[in-house]
């Protein structure tokens, strides 16, 4: 197996294993300017079918599309106490503008809630513009000291919701919706990422939030990646702004707000969480390209046939890219796909088409089969179907090894000491009345966190107060 | 006719029924700081659909999608000297973030040519790389003394091709194929403008393009709109940047680039080359939302079967929105689609029920009836048949009386007197050689430019040299 020696083995040193897949499948460069990013095209396609699966499950959730921009008075941002202190550290402050010093500086966005919050407060006037469930698709800058390719950079592309409601409870219920109509449902059924869904700590909450309610994904290495948030803003930002509004009795009222955000740090989520020695590997639903239909010599009409059964799929609604490039050797050409993480390859040469058939080439395996179940032949026949369902297959085989692999890797325990210990492998599960905020610091002195609280049934907590509550506890990117 | 009151009637002040228009329809509002814009989900919900119109003809001329920073070190623009010139006095410049001074300040992107220009460089070895195709929807920044939402504002959202080829002829070939195959097309077949497809004077040129063509539109007051430009970058920025490539000889050589934009500026085209003084006109084929069927009381089964042609016509592939909101007059709804310009309203009430039929009202009419042809009732039965039907009819007649617009106000002249006269209300016709840059500087001196030149026969000229040309002269936003 010499295509091994392209990337580092995970074993050896998963950081570098990281890099090596960024560079190899072409995803991403890092910027000229610190901490920013070069998202590459394949890895930017990637990204586009995120949007896509993620923006559809938010409109179907009633929030529309907007912008807003990209500077936002220094002022703002002071407004909401917390919000400012949380922020200050990460801005980038622009105070030369059309060639002349600012009278007022402006602040590149870290996030939209403050400039949103103004408009929030001059579209509301009655119940009956509520509830106003408005997103975002931007860039957003929070400068970073230590940056990491599509986990932390300096600038990054997200999506950021941003709602008003008139109760408590309609924020609150509005909040949870989106962390598992939208998120949950996207990290599990589409990026195969069976995510431990929690409440946030304190500690670890969003700066001005009252809840964040968090996605946490586990990656090849044992540690978490915080994929996605959604957070109960309660009146802090409505307070700050102004969101205020006439009940049905005519009596003046202030609004509930939320906010929630998946960002390109799922790019980086999607790589450590299911990648492997070879490269890449993403799950059918997601792939940007599912199937490469792969002509192995260019010797009679094999590139011909190799375009129709290309056809074929591309009408069965498969999203496929055709490899005629016989004068690159067949060995490279594949190494190449591997390291992408195609789903499916079709091999077609003279030998196969003689027969009737093609060569199924399958990137998600079994672990146990030990790579047997790696290429089988299918008849050009029914290769629709063969492919069709090879693919459904892969998905749910995606899923299952994720899961597998985090409750292999999740150990339930009862000490402070116990769990860090587990999170030197995986997740610790321990009750958080163990923990406690005091047990929380003395963790993080270990750079361990508790990623999220949950009940003892799994469910959401409506507060860190609740009594039960068990921590799920990890290192983490 | 009351709701003529909503508006400011164009003829009384053409910018300010503009003004009326972005706030009574919805559209968009000015941001906190200078310049900036805040676009609301109806103007998003447009510009959506323009860049989906517009990607999918960019992919299909083999461009793909990436992205670059927003940050650009101030010694990448200085590489090129026209283009550090023309964009100088429109920077922003970030001098502070991380809470520390920059040793260097860096640049928020005007546009992304330098660091492009970059990684084409890093990316670009041998002619087997070539031609590179790169695009990215983003945002860019350009200070503005005099902003107009939409059509000028400081940051604004756009898409930006970038291309490397081996030869001239490619590079040239790319930027026309662009010009033709997505922006012509797209502004033609979907938004309804004819534009006036031309190529810009040295005068007008993008800074550090060796040729600069463009597409100019005709608004409802008769000035023009750049609504898209196509570049030849000649060798200037691949030798700025090195961007450089092994011949199939073995020999070293310089690459040939283009880039290539249209932007949230199409927008404020789409308003003021169809608005009337009801509001927007939309064409079908982009419209957000083709159809409302609106409910004109809640009585019987009236909403239910308001539903059940929604749903009917959603099956057919048509956009369409329901409209229940019965404690609303039918006349301030009938007010509202009209503002915002959808196609197709049907409204349905206890008596087209009881007669089986609804009434459609069109937004797109012929100006020859004089309004007679704005309402008909169509049967229930065959209602997705007449509805696409009128659909297709109001996607050629706005296309029809837009160019019928163009020709009756564009005057064939022979001086620059006349050209000037004949600019106070359309478009001039000039022969090139009358005008010259001595000329053009003289029409500037009364706010009128040269749009674009055209050889006699309407085709593209090579460039500005070429003998016999005719330009079109007109006021410009």
């Amino acid at each position: 197996m010499a295509k091994r020696s392209v990337l580092t083995p995970q074993a050896d040193d998963f950081p570098r294993w990281y890099q090596d897949v960024l560079e190899k499948a072409q995803l991403a460069d890092n910027g000229p300017v610190r901490g920013t990013m070069v998202i590459r095209p394949y890895g930017y396609s990637i990204w586009e079918r995120m949007q896509a699966e993620v923006d559809l499950r938010i409109k179907a959730c009633g929030a529309e599309n907007a912008y807003f921009p990209l500077f936002i008075p220094e002022s703002y941002l002071k407004r909401e106490a917390e919000h400012v202190e949380g922020f200050s550290p990460e801005l980038a402050v622009v105070t030369v503008a059309g060639g002349k010093e600012l009278a007022e500086p402006v602040v590149v966005r870290p996030t939209s809630e403050t400039v949103i919050g103004e408009f929030m407060a001059k579209w509301t006037q009655s119940y009956r513009d509520l509830p106003l469930l408005l997103n975002q698709w931007a860039n957003v800058v929070r400068w970073e000291l230590r940056p990491r390719l599509f986990l932390r950079t300096s600038e990054f592309l997200w999506q950021e919701g941003h709602t008003a409601h008139a109760t408590r409870e309609e924020a609150q219920a509005y909040t949870v919706r989106i962390l598992h109509e939208v998120y949950e449902d996207f990290m599990v059924n589409v990026l195969a990422l069976p995510v431990v869904v929690g409440l946030k700590t304190a500690r670890e909450r969003f700066a001005g939030a009252t809840n964040t309610f968090t996605c946490e994904a586990m990656m090849g290495d044992g540690k978490a990646l915080q994929m996605g948030t959604s957070h109960e803003l309660g009146q802090n930002f409505a307070r700050a702004f102004g969101i205020e509004f006439l009940d049905e009795t005519g009596a003046q009222q202030t609004a509930w707000t939320t906010s929630w955000g998946v960002s390109t740090r799922m790019v980086g989520g999607l790589i450590m969480g299911h990648g492997d020695d070879d490269g890449l590997r993403v799950p059918p639903l997601l792939a940007p390209t599912q199937v490469v239909v792969l002509a192995v010599r260019d010797e009679g009409d094999v590139i011909a046939r190799c375009r129709e059964v290309a056809d074929d799929l591309r009408a069965a609604g498969v999203r496929v890219q055709l490899d005629d490039r016989a004068e690159v050797s067949l060995g490279r050409r594949a190494t190449d796909w591997e390291l992408k993480g195609i789903p499916v390859r079709i091999e077609l040469g003279p030998r196969d088409l003689a027969e009737g058939n093609a060569t199924l080439v399958r990137r998600i395996v079994s672990e146990s089969a030990d790579g047997a179940d790696r290429k089988a032949p299918v008849a050009l026949a029914g290769i629709v179907d063969a492919v069709t369902t090879e693919l459904a297959a892969q998905q749910d085989l995606l899923l299952a090894q994720s899961l597998a692999r985090r409750e292999a890797r999740t150990a339930d325990v009862t000490s402070i000491q116990d769990a860090r210990e587990a999170a030197a492998t995986g997740f610790a599960r321990i009750p958080w009345d163990v923990v406690g905020p005091q047990g929380e610091l003395e963790l993080a002195g270990g750079a361990v966190t508790v990623r999220c609280l949950q009940r003892a049934d799994g469910s959401l907590p409506e507060h860190d107060g609740e009594p039960g509550l068990v921590a799920y506890v990890a290192r983490s990117y």
